[in-house]
């Protein structure tokens, strides 16, 4: 298992529709990618850091993974809608520990 | 429900006996303390930041986090551990969105 998060703030006003509407279609987008399981939207609220929403999705392998990274609709939706619209991102990804 | 998480990169030499205790004896000091449910240690794979490691863990309300945070346990535990032993680290905590 692979867990995929990424901790992000956006350019639009909070809880504007501009918001609103990345949330709701990244949801959309992003869950319609096969590969993609246990997909969360999440509220970044530590104020020792300032980025302000998360996703997190896990992937079985890196299979999976590299076929969501590489798929059309992941591609597109980077490039029409996360990087004109996000201002700050971080992504850590997370296997279990195993020791 | 409060997520808790923080990634981080420790002082020790990757799979040293040093970083096998620190990582033992965090999970078994925090896993004790009242409130803390869902504990993870995970092992950070992205190339895209530093951090080598993340622990996760879930709250049912604030006041079950606030009472994790100021326990004597986790107070001493980040006093005589967490602060001489790693490197760097960013906490991140997420509530569901909620829309």
């Amino acid at each position: 298992m692979i867990r995929h998060t990424v901790v992000f703030a956006l350019k639009h006003k909070p809880h504007s529709l501009e918001e609103k509407r990345f949330l709701a279609d990244a949801k959309r987008i992003l869950t319609a990618i096969k590969g993609v399981t246990h997909f969360e939207q999440l509220r970044q609220v530590s104020p020792k850091n300032d980025y302000r929403f998360g996703f997190s999705m896990e992937f079985a392998d890196q299979r999976a993974y590299t076929g969501y990274n590489d798929h059309p609709d992941h591609v597109a939706f980077v490039r029409d809608r996360w990087i004109p619209e996000v201002e700050a991102f971080m992504e850590i990804d997370y296997v279990p520990l195993g020791l």
